[in-house]
């Protein structure tokens, strides 16, 4: 069996890119994804998946249609199937993703931010 | 929509048992659980899932029929299913589990050391 120890900040520092989550490492038919984020994204949701936001440095503030949240390092939020919501970081944040294998980070809603879903590093 | 930020320190303050996972969120049929580990545990597989550990403090060693892994703070490692594993910590080593909900701490091997694994901190 192949043995390959994932390490978070080691695989931070091979890209420097914003907003294009990269996939390290998959569970099922899930992945888990880092991404480092800066400023604003645009709005989406994601009708068929629920996702997780994990802080691994920084801060996350998310807008929903009805209030906000503000995640610092260690902590991690849900946002359910199908709720809009706009991440925004004043400084870049360093957060881990988790989502089903195919999900794009827009949503349904497409645009100049949406990234390629299948980078692995 | 309820906005529940979850602070992984502050959940595992809420208990000191060892070997007992704790749910501290629910993404779709997934849970992500915290346990505090030390010593050995059972040898055991899950015919059905992979298994994400997460190291949060401390280091883990896990053992397979083929050797070993030993994992540090912000290390990620995926059990593959099926894979018999045996994990150890010499020292209390705090992690993050996701696996998907109902998934018992000891796989198809039960004995002493199974969990109920419908704790919610």
């Amino acid at each position: 069996m192949t043995k390959q120890i994932i390490n978070i900040q080691e695989k931070f520092s091979r890209f420097s890119e914003q907003w294009s989550p990269k996939i390290i490492a998959q569970m099922n038919d899930y992945h888990f994804k880092l991404a480092r984020v800066e400023g604003d994204f645009t709005w989406h949701g994601h009708k068929d998946t629920d996702e997780v936001f994990l802080i691994i440095e920084g801060e996350l503030r998310i807008d929903f249609r009805d209030g906000n949240v503000t995640l610092h390092e260690g902590e991690l939020f849900v946002v359910p199937k199908g709720v809009e919501h706009k991440p925004f970081a004043e400084k870049e944040c360093k957060i881990l993703l988790v989502e089903p294998a195919g999900t794009v980070n827009t949503g349904d809603v497409g645009g100049d931010q949406t990234a390629k879903d299948n980078i692995w590093i």
